[in-house]
């Protein structure tokens, strides 16, 4: 099984080392990453300026591509220039930090996984609850687990898991929850300042708010210290309001 | 009526201009674009570095304000430090070039109004099928005509509406489909080039496909000379799926 292997902290975070760690034992991993830190990034790619491309090696045998892009970016270049065949499968993490709720969709992390589901690639992104792991023994057993899982259980095409693991030990996890993608949101404001030029300029600030109560919804699954795996495709369409659109604005014409 | 009107091509294009002059006859508009091009930055946010804000007067009494950051950014800083309250609307474009089928993971146009719906605020991205448009006469015309229609029926809450206006003259426009996301695609390559200091670099290239054949897919509408209409939302959880993978993680631990 050929294997590309991304992120969005960058090819020297701590994430990705781990994510490879595991990957290998399940096939030939081929790393792809930014060249540095791209977080929040969303599904942005580089239309603007040329990538660059260089080989790392950071020790241990993990050796990969930095690229000097997007992990959108990543995945597209991985799967054109670095890999020889068409991947089997594409992992996206371990991000340090959860992607749930409503902020899915400023993740890099995220986005990585989403591309490579748009190639037809199963593809899952792992996020760890937590800005400062200090261990990722919980983070590997689910990793080891859910690709173990998934060898005979490939997703549909187009489907993307988006799993996200508590940051608890090993022994204080409680399982797994299948979950939709909840509410949770980021509550952000602008914090201002003046720049040593007398310019005013704004830092986003903010706290991340979740109100859900139903461990069928990711954020409430992770508080929980279950790990939650959440289906999610990039089709956007709002089915239900179709109907009713079209009788405001097909009746008229037609 | 308060409305916030962005774009992703930037604050001096000839499309959100476009835009705000059709705004403009429907309420006060507070227009907050992206100080220079931002076309394909998905739904990216900056978090890694401060904000500034900057007033521009275009003339013709096109007075906004440029951000020095992504369409979801002006959209989050429009409403919390530039209008006096939440706005009642949030419009995004015109942009130079069509939004359509899984291509509108990439665009900012389309965050831009994602962001808007995230806040609870009835949004829309306005998109023109065409790289060099010689007239914004239809896509006048539509605008006037979706807001028109919309006063009255506002999309339920956290739905986008992703209004993508044929290239062509009003007398030759079809009329107006209520479509779902279809599955245009962007078929890359990365073309290799050698850089003075002689290091590779590569652009990214390739083609837009559509294959769909359907007038109840967003390409093929628009490519028939209808103005599309498809509501969108942020959701992305495959529920069709959750069975299924509860079987597989569920029933182990359970």
């Amino acid at each position: 099984m050929k294997i590309l292997v991304t992120n969005d902290d960058g090819i020297y975070s701590s994430g990705i080392y781990e994510l490879w760690n595991v990957a290998k034992e399940f096939g030939d991993v081929t790393v792809v990453a930014p060249s540095t830190q791209k977080s929040a990034v969303g599904h942005g790619i580089t239309i603007d300026k040329p990538l660059y491309i260089k080989q790392i090696d950071r020790g241990n045998g993990f050796k990969g591509n930095s690229i000097s892009g997007t992990p959108a970016d990543c995945v597209k270049i991985g799967i054109k220039k670095l890999t020889k065949s068409i991947p089997n499968l594409v992992l996206s993490g371990i991000n340090i930090g959860s992607n749930l709720g409503n902020n899915i969709i400023y993740s890099g992390t995220v986005a990585a996984a989403v591309e490579g589901a748009v190639s037809g690639i199963p593809s899952i992104a792992f996020s760890l609850d937590s800005f400062s792991p200090n261990s990722f023994a919980t983070s590997k057993a689910v990793i080891y687990k859910v690709l173990s899982l998934l060898l005979d259980n490939k997703p549909p095409t187009g489907t993307i898991l988006n799993v996200n693991i508590p940051n608890c030990k090993p022994e204080d996890l409680k399982g797994y929850r299948v979950t939709s993608q909840g509410k949770q949101y980021f509550d952000d404001n602008f914090d201002e300042r003046i720049d040593p030029r007398g310019r005013k300029y704004y830092w986003m600030t903010g706290k991340i708010n979740d109100d859900d109560e139903d461990l069928d919804c990711d954020g409430f699954a992770v508080k929980n210290n279950y790990v939650s795996i959440t289906p999610i495709n990039f089709d956007m369409t709002n089915i239900s309001y179709i109907n009713e659109l079209k009788t405001i604005f097909e009746n008229e014409e037609n």
